[in-house]
């Protein structure tokens, strides 16, 4: 059983506690917020057992220090959080973003107690109420530069991953912040611009409640993110989002062209091509039975 | 109990059958689909009692003949069948576009026995396989045109409605595919062209798979849909679908201009103005209980 402290008691945060405290990671969970509102909330629904505000919650000198707040926040607090961490205290991160807060660090003389975090967990919701359990399950915990953290916060890390059930992860930091901005972050801006797009033409709000099928419902959910979460990363990852938009955008272009022509056999190649996704990307149902399926034999870690 | 028959046994003609002849709307529902493999699969699941080709079932005089093939299709077969039509026969088609389709039978003597329909409901698989029952519950179909019809047709269109458990709407067709293009048919093209930027660039497809979180394959779920259905749909309503794309590209290139400009303030603001989706589309869990809500005291309809 682990001392733990978590700042940021949203969505990623609080349904880490939730967890860590079920499976036995954590006996006294700590929870830091600046939102006055938010601590209550996690208080009442037993996320955290004590709300401290940052001074405090180090003068206990937790074993793991869980940072779950915009990234923006992480890059600005964390040289300051290394600085007076206590001795025998780590830090986890879980930004979407990596490069910039890894460098943030890089030549700070306590990298070596600071463990870049990302887990693929997320929902479109967002604070306190919005934490549940099972989040993390079989899903992919990304962990960035790892021979630069130190054995002993590793091994948390390991048990952490153990508890909430998700499946640890090796990348550098680029390679990170490139494919979360193909498959995460591009995803977020289409269906955040989708979503303004239709809020703009159609006035009449209602018309678009009485006719909006489950498709629509589908890629503009997103669109219902946290502004304060998603644009600190959209700022982060700016250059390797920007190439990835940019991308997107001719394609859209190519589909008006073939569109503006009426040319069918063009625009059906294309749906074809992209018929593909198909192929790497398993439908939900199958992915249900696959979830099933590894929960029994997971939770091996790569992480050494 | 009506005769039935229904052109096109996939995903939409092959639910119809499932709930037509459970709900008792039909006793013997006669199939037609020119594929011989989804004639074999439909009789093997049960969805029809008999498939014939068009001719026969047409010696037959049902008194319904639904239409669930693809737009381009419903627009090339709906004159020659409505030619031949057996006297007491009417004819609803499922198409998602309707005003080529109404124009194609504007002049046609036997135009009221014609009822202008399409089902909002659907999902990324296709064929008869992907037939399910409860595909229309407390859904919305829309009926275009209903002035043009005859009563006895639109009495068994509400009959069939009663029976699926899906809610007539009334709409003039243009209306309808102005609206659609933004609801649905905009969506698609957004997720198809999603699908294949990510495609291109990720040449290591396991790692798409890897590192997809649900976020990205809820974006990117409608780029698995048939290729076959959709890209009539985009021709035929390419006027409009264009103008709805148009305003996509420039939502998008404001976006990227923001993020070149790394003006952060600006895109926060942009976030914050997509959220307002959340007034107007529910979110997934309240529109589940609403759905139970509606099931008890809904099947009235408004079309006479």
């Amino acid at each position: 059983m682990r001392n733990l402290a978590i700042i940021g008691l949203g969505l990623i945060g609080g349904s880490i506690a939730l967890e860590a405290r079920q499976k036995g990671f954590a006996k006294n969970i700590i929870g830091v917020d600046q939102n006055a509102e938010h601590q209550q909330k996690a208080l009442d629904l037993k996320l955290v057992d004590v709300c401290l505000d940052l001074e405090d919650m180090l003068a206990t000198a937790p074993d793991l220090i869980i940072l779950a707040i915009p990234v923006s926040a992480i890059q600005r607090l964390l040289p300051s959080l290394l600085d007076v961490l206590p001795e025998k205290s780590y830090v986890l991160d879980t930004g979407s973003t990596k490069s910039a807060i890894c460098a943030q660090v890089a030549a700070h003389p306590n990298r070596q107690r600071f463990i870049a975090g990302h887990p693929i967990a997320g929902t479109e919701f967002s604070g306190p109420e919005a934490a549940h359990f099972g989040l993390f399950s079989a899903k992919n915990f990304i962990f960035c530069e790892v021979e630069r953290s130190a054995e002993q916060g590793l091994r948390y890390c390991r048990e952490l991953m153990e508890a909430i059930g998700a499946k640890a992860i090796q990348m550098d930091a680029e390679n990170h912040d490139t494919h979360l901005a193909y498959i995460s972050h591009l995803s977020h801006v289409s269906s955040f611009m989708l979503g303004q797009t239709v809020l703009d033409i159609e006035k009449d709000n209602k018309a678009i409640f009485q006719l909006a099928g489950s498709g629509f419902a589908s890629t503009v959910r997103l669109a219902k993110s946290s502004p304060d979460m998603w644009a600190p990363i959209f700022m982060q990852n700016a250059s390797i989002l920007g190439a990835a938009l940019q991308e997107y955008i001719i394609q859209l272009q190519q589909f008006q062209h073939a569109l503006i022509k009426r040319d069918e056999a063009r625009i059906k190649d294309m749906l074809l091509a992209a018929n593909k996704i198909k192929q790497v990307l398993p439908d939900t149902q199958e992915k249900v039975i696959e979830t099933k399926k590894s929960n029994h034999n997971e939770h091996h870690f790569s992480i050494h």
